[in-house]
């Protein structure tokens, strides 16, 4: 069977400020025909590359990265805002347009070595996905894969990832 | 196989405030085989309920509610903070020790006559769980269960759930 995900993307304008469309998938997450096409799609382009562990951003990178981590056989790991995490944990900063922000992962999260597949809703700038592969770094793991839900092309996110990561994307604008 | 998920979980303690022992699911779900192990428990007790949707509170929730959806064949919904959702939104109200919260859910997110599975990943109090179970109702929606990670059973939030929802708990403290 063959969805088009894009088309049950919707659309909202000015949210979550004016001039901004925001792609909503909940419409495509309910549809439970769409949601396990997603997650398969991701596990068939992923399952020959050998991931331990699954790490995804709160809150939306849950919703795909911790199916596809079920479906692999993998663990999955957060990535969260600061203050969230009770263990001790590595932060690393990143610019937003105005001012910074941070996220945080275990210092226990992640063996050296290990080979973690990383999952957002979103690429866009590509800021919240350069941290996390500074955090996955910190800690010795490899950053094996990327995986979005959507690409926003025109904000070149893309050329910030790491070169050596096979990444892939289910929706492109 | 069998697994003690409960001694997968980290005691913290004083975490987020002194005097409480907060418990950590992140080392039951980084565990490849015991976060499949506790995936399959929750695909078991539901498997016959004929669940339309799984649905899940930020964030942790997610973690157990997606999968759970996939595996299940259901659609997957999402229940956030006040401000998250793009289109139009139900919203709940709830009373916390000081001061009150609110819970939010899309008013297209359910359709009358739907059974939902309702997945958190603790029960305490209670009280994000009946918002939630209060934003099912609203749209038209059955409560048809309800799953938690784990139960904290001094806290009688047991007492507030629906009493004609199945209700499962993973580990009781």
């Amino acid at each position: 069977m063959s969805i088009s995900v894009k088309d049950k993307i919707r659309d909202i304008k000015d949210f979550p400020k004016k001039g901004i469309i925001f792609r909503d998938i909940t419409t495509v997450i309910k549809d439970a025909d769409a949601f396990k096409y997603v997650i398969d799609y991701f596990y068939d382009m992923f399952k020959d590359d050998k991931i331990d562990y699954v790490a995804a951003i709160e809150s939306r990178g849950y919703i795909f990265g911790a199916p596809l981590a079920y479906k692999l056989g993998a663990g999955f790991i957060v990535i969260r805002k600061p203050g969230k995490l009770p263990a001790e944990v590595e932060r690393v900063s990143y610019d937003l347009e105005y001012g910074t922000d941070s996220l945080e992962i275990h210092k226990d999260a992640i063996e050296p070595g290990k080979r973690v597949l990383l999952v957002d809703d979103l690429l866009a700038t590509g800021g919240t996905i350069c941290a996390s592969c500074q955090l996955i770094e910190k800690l010795g793991g490899k950053t094996a894969g990327i995986a979005f839900m959507i690409e926003l092309s025109d904000l070149n996110g893309r050329e910030k990832l790491p070169e050596d990561a096979k990444i892939v994307t289910m929706v492109t604008y």
